[in-house]
């Protein structure tokens, strides 16, 4: 018998039909690999013959890279009170490294199991955890540096070529093929991308496959400079507002519109029974803060955060699937000052908690000084890191000083021990940063972490729009993802103001498509311009309806259609 | 007696409380030159102060670039019907090198004057036309040759130095005078904008500042790469929409956003009555392209054109006051071959229409061909003329081509031509460029039209988002801006979809707004950094009134802003 409520229940399986229906002339593909549990999703958007004065010409359909794992498919059955399908236990149990718990091994997750108040919350198809077998290294990147191809990086070669040579071999897609040759800044991308690939980036560092072993409905994708530019979107509930219910139909919503990685940032009630609900139905990677739990824990005094908690924190969360950790170990006590003369101090929520520890106690960063044991924790899991950037600028004034740069510095030094651990590891930026000084984030980065996957928060090219902060840093997020930033984190309209809503959550996606799309053309990606080639061939065409399905908000650009234009494709200037 | 109904002058002359309410916050100031005439237009931001635990620290106003006109002036009587307050024309009769026609000596302007059916239409106040005097240069490239220093020279001097020199004697803006060193790619700005610095700017043709001297109510500003970026909105009714009405109130509406300038794009009824209209109360100057109007008068059919009817609508339009022309002269017989390979064609209206005439016709382009009677015109009148580009890419496949850039080769063979009579010259330019061909087209277009201001369209950077080609387009209107674009016309999210309501414009405007400024911010602007500045202070102290009133749209910030927000400056990741 269910323990949930019927109302709880009722609302969870309910996904809205804004978020689940599927795109129109669109299909759901799959892409078999070198097994048949290995299939890899795609979208295909079929097109409409061109008519001409002889036979109709045909226009091919399109391949579209898809984020929305299996909530568009007509065939999948949707019940998110079982999860989505288990694609990846098989290829790991196969690994023979790892080991079934009996439950959960952190203490807290061991009291929220246990707690009858919380029975009407929990996701009832509770997995027992798993963890490398002892002295094993069970992460991609130790594969990777074994030599071995594991289906998920034969996964990520699949969906990141996008069925390239099969279009390469069509003569129907050779004009849609023309490209305009990319500046990839010195790192050309590879004409295929190879399982091989893949398993080298890995092993030299150069792109993450964020895969937590207890994650095993996510379908695995890569982030890396070498390959598509990734979005991420944030999500989570607050102290005033949301519910279990409303996560996961935001998680839905962000994956349907192309967010590449989720990061549930919730800072209310039930974090731990609301992450639950979102892994066991996300197919994309969960990213998690984990100081921000672990503050919450001590009613929001940083003060009394303690190595011991937040270490039972991060099990407790790698038990449940995260995917990554934002780890502010850069932020070191001496860095502190640092930021004295600046106009807008600490603004990382992360970086704040932990400076207000360090000058609390005058005493290093225990995420800094415990940093060997915390990669234990990570490598048992395959939690990959991405070090967060604590003292970023908040604003153009502060954009690429001392401070920023002084902890990049020491990120670059903890790439290194997490390597050492084969810990798989991203590096977060910026923020708030002028055109003109965008490069520099980009070109220290690689160097001062050994080329580390960049992940930056826009940034914003200009402080002087509220209500547009997706637009100011969208312009960033472009020029820095040209620049060879390998995955860009999202902004919304409501950044600096309030809180997003569905339609901002959009706004920021769309607009975040379009920055990592316009630098894969910049750098040249392979295949990166068909898409736009068979949009203006349609639209030269007057196939309106093909080219509001080859857009990437087919609903909004129908919606914005007026009918009573005249049949004409002159634009007014 | 009026001939105008009752129901027309209350339309036109209650424009919308929307439109015309003064920014909160803000005032009014006008920096006087000179000549006690000369009055030069700026907004003022005041702040309140930070409080301490002492003495509350005071935070000085910011002064804002003000494109908006008297309508924003509490004490200014706006009469629709009167017209805006003629600025210039003392200015231009003291110069004693032009005279006041009888009326307008257009075949066509003397019909539409003496049409009684026309009258409920026709704006009262007709001031008769005025001309050059026999063999007189009265262009501000003229003056500006010869040495004079024009009182437009000196209004747009003290207009882009925004108080820069008070600013920096003053101490208490010297924190918010802390400004990153620019990147201009070789062109660094000045420290201060002085008026001989505007007077060698236009006389080197790297300027111009578009003020017909039948526009004198227009509040003279400059476009050239040597200033702030600006932003040039469209606007204009159509067969099957819009009012004079609707279109005063949407120039207001524009140049209350920051419009700087104002294209009357008009293919609708009564083109001529809606154009003196909106002459008469646009504080910023206004171009056209004059084709579009020619073609109406022959039904639409490009192959019936005459040089002849050109001609008489030049004048027509120039003896109403319109301030710049877009003129497709470059596009040659022989270069409409090179599109036939394209993805999209001729995508420009106006070079739709003149490669229609020359292929019917089978002869070269008779604007080319006419080129120097059609400076003697200008001339005449100080229109500017802006090189359109009929050939520009309508998608990213066709960016860059052999066609672009043969037509940009002989505009720069035009703008030597113009210059020869005097007459004042930007360039157009695209369109859809991907990132990584932007610059490009900046190089080109500054070494083949001899540094001419370049002003372009986007461009967008994707062809897979309609529906947010605003955004699309503002990314690589910030990047052109940014390499020395010297305007940016802007695009709204209806771009290729319908035509643009109210709130797409001020959306598409605001885009823009961020564009230029992040230009500026990128080029190393003096000043420019102030506004950020102010704005990222008040954020961090929890000042959200100045935070709004300093951003680039207070309404939309203020609206947005989620009072159930605990006060907390930190970001969410």
């Amino acid at each position: 018998m269910s323990a949930i409520p019927e109302d709880f229940v009722h609302k969870t399986a309910q996904l809205s039909e804004a978020a689940t229906r599927p795109f129109p002339n669109s299909r759901k593909v799959y892409v078999t690999g070198s097994r048949p549990d290995l299939r890899v999703p795609m979208r295909e958007v079929t097109q409409s013959p061109t008519l001409t004065s002889g036979e109709p010409e045909e226009n091919p359909p399109i391949p579209v890279y898809d984020t929305s794992g299996p909530y568009t498919d007509p065939n999948a059955s949707i019940d998110l009170m079982a999860g989505l399908p288990d694609l990846r236990s098989g290829w790991i149990e196969a690994r023979g490294d790892t080991l079934q718990l009996d439950g959960p091994t952190s203490a807290f997750g061991r009291a929220r199991q246990s707690d009858p108040a919380l029975a009407h919350l929990r996701f009832e198809h509770l997995r027992t955890p798993r963890r490398a077998k002892p002295g094993q290294s069970i992460t991609q990147m130790a594969y990777a540096r074994r030599g071995i191809v594991t289906p998920e990086m034969e996964f990520v070669a699949i969906r990141e070529n996008m069925r390239l040579d099969e279009l390469r071999a069509d003569p129907r897609y050779a004009s849609l093929l023309r490209q305009h040759p990319g500046n990839a800044f010195g790192q050309p991308l590879p004409e295929q991308i190879t399982p091989e690939f893949v398993r080298d980036e890995v092993a030299r560092g150069r792109a993450v496959i964020p895969a937590n072993i207890n994650h095993p409905e996510v379908e695995p994708m890569i982030i890396g400079r070498n390959f598509r530019v990734k979005i991420n979107t944030n999500i989570g509930n607050s102290a005033t507002t949301s519910s279990i219910e409303e996560e996961v139909e935001k998680m839905v919503w962000s994956a349907r519109w192309g967010g590449d990685t989720l990061m549930d940032l919730s800072t209310g009630k039930n974090i731990h029974e609301t992450r639950e609900w979102i892994l066991r139905n996300s197919p994309v990677p969960i990213g998690t803060v984990p100081i921000y739990q672990a503050l919450e824990k001590v009613d929001g005094r940083p003060e009394e955060l303690t190595w011991e908690l937040v270490r039972d924190t991060l099990i407790e969360q790698a038990e449940q699937g995260v995917d990554y950790f934002t780890i502010h170990a850069g932020l070191l006590l001496r860095y502190i000052p640092l930021t004295a003369d600046r106009v807008t101090g600490i603004v990382s929520r992360g970086g704040s908690i932990l400076a207000k520890w360090c000058l609390a106690h005058h005493q290093e960063n225990f995420l800094y000084t415990n940093f060997e044991e915390l990669c234990e924790i990570l490598r048992a899991y395959d939690v990959a890191v991405s070090l967060g950037d604590g003292l970023r600028p908040g604003s153009l004034a502060d954009a690429n000083d001392r401070a920023q740069f002084a902890e990049l510095e020491t990120l670059g030094e903890l790439t290194k021990r997490a390597w050492e651990h084969d810990v798989q590891v991203m590096i977060e930026g910026p923020g708030h940063v002028p055109l003109q000084m965008i490069q520099e984030n980009v070109t220290k980065e690689l160097a001062d972490c050994f080329e580390a996957p960049f992940y930056t928060l826009g940034p914003l090219i200009t402080d002087i729009a509220p209500a547009y902060d997706h637009i100011t840093s969208g312009i960033g997020a472009a020029n820095i993802g040209w620049y060879g930033t390998a995955m860009l984190c999202y902004v919304t309209p409501k950044e600096h103001l309030g809180l997003p809503d569905k339609e901002d959550v959009r706004s920021g996606i769309i607009t975040y498509k379009i920055a990592a799309h316009g630098a894969d053309l910049g750098k040249g990606l392979p295949g990166a311009q068909v898409q736009d080639n068979a949009l203006s061939k349609a639209r030269f065409e007057f196939r309106w309806e093909d080219q509001f399905n080859l857009s990437l908000d087919p609903e909004r650009a129908r919606e914005f259609h007026d009918r009573t234009l005249p049949h004409d494709s002159h634009k007014v200037a």
